[in-house]
């Protein structure tokens, strides 16, 4: 095991961040048409090159007049004015306005010459023949005769008016660079008839998969050779692009290691930044190695954060710059320079914290992008949390928001960290000094999250799985439920920090909690379709060579299948023990309620501990051992939040969420 | 001007919420590929197809042993383990650990047979020939004998093993519908193999623009025909991807109201949500009224808001829903059922207003997105409003962040609701109920910014225009610049909005500030290159017959020239009014430091008040008038902002501030 790389002197997070600022990820300005240039930031000033409105342009429906026509005008004693004509927007006037006349003119419309104000419409009367003189006098008057009109008040030049430039100059300061280009920016670049505008581009980051036992989702997973679907590439590709950058994923090498080194090359030619994420295997370790050795310079390797520690830190050459510079640098296509390297741990969560402490920041710096105002959330610890390892911890945490006006609670979250699920059971870390032993319940803590559009569930709720649970789940707005098993849940909740506990069959816990309803499960045996077994009930487990799965302690169907088996062992008065030492598989236990049926579908196991719905839907036989109630149960103290009540006015009409699964009733409130 | 429609009985804005809910934007719910689907929103619930980890996994690199092996083991009394082999990560194991036995192991392995723990690396030795032996026996050893291994710690069954399933198992729920898909979703995608999502529909929002004046940004603008850019086309469609949907820009259609009723058709058989911005042209609201009474229904038409009385809320039956709808129902790519239509105002703040309060959230609700964090944030009046219209009035205001830990500043803006660069001056709207006479200095407003991405500016500047202050403006993060001239600045500095004004040559107001710092700019008339006229000074203006085109009262360069016109009265003896009534064109203001000299270029003017500076840079000729300073002045109060101080930095060392701008040299502080 001699060629494992250890970490020895690990920078400190402070000098992590300035090896990765002393590289440099900036792309060059580009230029993009209008039409995709939302959300991106101005590389340069943009200046005003025509005036807006280009012409002096009536801002009223109304009539263009000379504003000294109107002067002394009023209701009682109106200005007369001669109708000579019309001007409508989008069209050039072909009308003058002489001393004593006036047209008509449309918002928008260009002021016709002689003209220095409108008069709103509201303000004017018609005055045509029939109110002049009566019916006779109209048939005096031909069709193109000007009306007259009477002004009702008096107007002062520029009146109504936008005249040329008024807007915006030719020449002025439209919006600087660094503008983060939102609607209302390219509304304006628009009425400057702005239509490609120069904007900072975004690095291509390089994404090379070193991992020999990943797979890309989609394709075919082997897990008897240990494979799985590689989840760091996808994760830090969508991370990089919410960081303005263009994430470019090259193939994945698998365990071809001349491959993944031209890969590795190849990327730092083409990127400006190159990520891969911490292999597990010695040898992908070395070509990395090799590769920043022989094309450019390892600045750190190992950083004092938890998790974080493998993390490295290079840049490497470009081809282009390679040999005599000269020579190079004119080949077409052969970018010179060179390509920052990064290298992140390997398991999810901690890529994807790493990411997001060191590498997004650098990534938006170069993109010109601001740091988003919802990446950073305050809130306050749920719980105490212990900690003194000496480095800097990234504690992964999950957020409740009680919507009470407080602050959301920050909740630990350590499930270990090669969970995936921990992605989504955590919303973010809160970065722990090396100094703070403790934080206290109640204390204000900054989290970091992992993406900006995180948001805190609106619900917490923990304990048993159970297919009717997850459609009432499917029913609210951004719940999070973590599926910890009854008893365990029913931990949590007098701990603290879950809003709710789904609780299955009989408890040893005492907890005060007000009921908000449930449900019944039929449970017992999942057995092969036809139960060619003939599988009748416990006893067959216990007395011949069946292979069994159970499930967990926390779980309820385990405490309902362990009272049966203390009734079974009381029958025959024997000790418990006896009883479950003679099943074979007794402690082999999985997680999910789908779990054992799958064991037993894929001949793994001739028995598995189940619901009736699960045999059903899985095409399974299935011998009944029982009901059990499956009852959701809220801290007194938060019964009446909203999400609460929401939850247990979805429960409180359950038929429909009982619909279609075989051994399901109904279950009133406070009967558990 | 009977065709002129007006809107009577306007709705509450309550009741143009209702009428768009009423509507149906949704489109079907979509899949895309798994690389795609960042910022989308699951159309269903994601249950786990197969268990992560798919093995029984390694989670550290060490020895996997039987744990039973390993009990009583210490320091002290260590286990001793014949190695039989080693499995990697990606690979088969191809040993089995008998009692003991023991097998290298890397992290993300797959359990070998027979073992159910691993022992880290960290508390193991290895036991070679050498060591147990010394020297000679290694040659005993044959390079494929295995060592033995010293254990140092007991383990449990499974520890340091995650067993398959255990992360997430194979029918778990992992994400609810609604669920929106950041970096760590996708993650926890990945990791199930999923590699296509079913998400949320993007609703096709179809935009026709129908004023005949518009013309599309990039294309040629004919301002004599009073034609302007197509504002409102652009930012709708920009504030319609912002919200989830998918713009569709049908072709302007201009003066030609048959194409423009063919597309408005076009756009209700294609889209979920079709848009119009207020036309002024009296013949294309027609159009569009006959279009919605031949082939829908209007549910209302005028809002009591201010601005967007003009708004329009109807539905547009598709050409696949009319007449015999079994018939047409099957036709390959006609969409049947409705189409929404909303018809926005024409003034872009007003549309864009009115687009945000009332479209935007049916368009994300459409599209199941939810509300940003970030799209309403709390602020204080800077100032007193008054208000009384009896209509609710979506007043568009600015926002400036102190930083001083208290709310925003907020200020009222208005420009005029047809003014361009409200847009970017203006950050959002406080909605002031028809009740609220009034708004307090400091009292709490929410406001609805423009854009979820829009951020306060950091500093907020006004007063004089001028090009070296555009270049130090550029240095400056997010700032805002109000060019309202000296004047007008040191007014609105005095009333203690802004934080600084940037004021030119003399001014009469007393106001107290702290000065920066600032330059000297040489001023005086702008003349076509060559100087045909041969001008030589003011008296040129008030002895011959040239054209004069001169700056607001409001700008510094204005005062100098009046002090030079003063001067010169005096000189005459003649009282000034005398001086300037013979100036042609003295009445004639044009907005910005340019524009003056632009006039001259096209020959609108002969002479015009200008910059040294413009002169030279527009290859125009130049009579010099004099010298006057440019001094930015703060609000004593804000002089110690690190915004302030960060503008104060920037001019202290302003030479290259002013390199290459003819005319500028140093000003010293305190120096005006």
């Amino acid at each position: 095991m001699s060629d494992r790389k250890e970490f020895r002197d690990l920078a400190t997070p402070e000098a992590a961040h300035a090896a990765i600022d002393s590289l440099d990820l900036s792309p060059a300005p580009e230029t993009v048409p209008l039409e995709d240039a939302r959300g991106r930031v101005l590389a340069e000033r943009i200046d005003a090159e025509i005036d807006v409105p280009g012409f002096d342009r009536a801002s009223m429906d109304g009539y263009a007049v000379r504003a000294r026509d109107t002067f002394g005008a009023d209701e009682a004693d109106p200005a007369e004015l001669e109708l000579v004509g019309a001007v409508h927007a989008g069209a050039t006037p072909e009308v003058t306005v002489a001393p004593g006349a006036c047209a008509e003119i449309s918002t928008g419309a260009v002021m016709p010459e002689g003209a220095d104000a409108v008069v709103m419409v509201e303000r004017t009367d018609e005055l045509d023949a029939e109110e002049d003189d009566g019916e006779g006098a109209e048939e005096e008057r031909g069709e193109d005769d000007p009306d007259r009109i009477a002004v009702r008040t008096a107007v002062a030049p520029g009146d109504h008016v936008m005249s040329a430039g008024a807007d915006i100059a030719a020449g002025a300061r439209a919006l600087g660079p660094g503008t983060r280009l939102t609607p209302r920016e390219i509304g304006l670049l628009s009425a400057l008839g702005v239509d490609e505008v120069p904007v900072e581009g975004r690095p291509l980051v390089g994404i090379v998969s070193t991992g020999d036992e990943l797979v890309r989702p989609g394709e075919a997973l082997d897990p008897s050779r240990g494979e799985i679907y590689d989840v760091n590439s996808t994760t830090i590709a969508a991370g990089v692009e919410e960081a303005g950058g263009e994430p470019v994923l090259y193939p994945h090498a698998g365990d071809d290691y001349e491959e993944m080194e031209r890969l590795l090359r190849r990327a730092a030619d083409e990127c400006d930044l190159v990520l891969s994420s911490g292999s597990t295997s010695a040898s992908a370790v070395d070509v990395i190695y090799r590769v920043i050795e022989e094309r450019g310079e390892l600045l750190l390797h190992g950083v004092a954060v938890k998790p974080g520690k493998p993390m490295l830190v290079g840049r490497l050459d470009r081809r282009g710059s390679e040999g005599a510079s000269d020579e190079s640098a004119g080949t077409a296509g052969a970018r010179t320079g060179e390509s920052a390297y990064v290298g992140l741990p390997g398991y999810p969560v901690s890529a994807l914290t790493i990411f997001r402490t060191f590498v997004a920041p650098a990534i938006r710096e170069a993109a010109g992008q601001p740091e988003p105002a919802t990446a950073t959330v305050e809130g306050r610890m749920a719980v105490g949390e212990r900690y003194g390892e000496g480095r800097m911890r990234l504690m992964p945490v999950g957020l409740l928001d009680l919507a009470d006006g407080d602050l959301p609670l920050v909740y630990p979250v350590d499930k270990g960290s090669g969970a995936t699920t921990s992605l989504v059971e955590a919303d973010g870390v809160v970065a722990v000094d090396p100094d703070t032993e403790y934080l206290d319940r109640d204390e204000r803590v900054a989290v970091q999250l992992f993406s900006p559009d995180v948001r805190p569930p609106s619900l917490l709720g923990v304990g048993e799985d159970d297919p009717a649970l997850n459609r009432l789940l499917d029913r609210l707005k951004n719940p999070r439920y973590l599926p910890v098993g009854s008893r365990e849940g029913l931990r949590r909740l007098r701990d603290g920090v879950p809003d709710v506990a789904v609780v299955a069959g009989p408890t040893d816990r005492e907890v005060e909690t007000v009921d908000l309803g449930g449900w019944t499960r039929e449970w017992g045996l999942v057995v092969p379709a036809g139960n060619p077994a003939d599988v009748t009930g416990l006893d067959a487990l216990v007395e011949r060579d069946l292979r069994f799965v159970n499930r967990p302690t926390d779980s309820g169907l385990r405490r309902s299948l362990d009272d049966a088996l203390a009734a079974l062992a009381d029958e025959r008065s024997v000790p418990r023990g006896e009883v479950t030492e003679r099943i074979a598989g007794y402690g082999l236990t999985v997680r999910a309620f789908e779990s054992p049926a799958r064991k037993v579908i894929t001949g793994d196991a001739d028995v598995g501990l189940g619901l009736r719905e699960t045999a059903d839907r899985l095409d399974c036989g299935f011998v009944s051992l029982g009901e059990q109630s499956v009852v959701v149960r809220a801290a007194p103290d938060r019964a009446d939040r909203d999400a609460v009540r929401e939850l247990a006015a979805a429960l409180d009409d359950p038929a429909d969420l009982l619909d279609g699964l075989a051994g399901y009733s109904r279950n009133s409130r406070n009967e558990p």
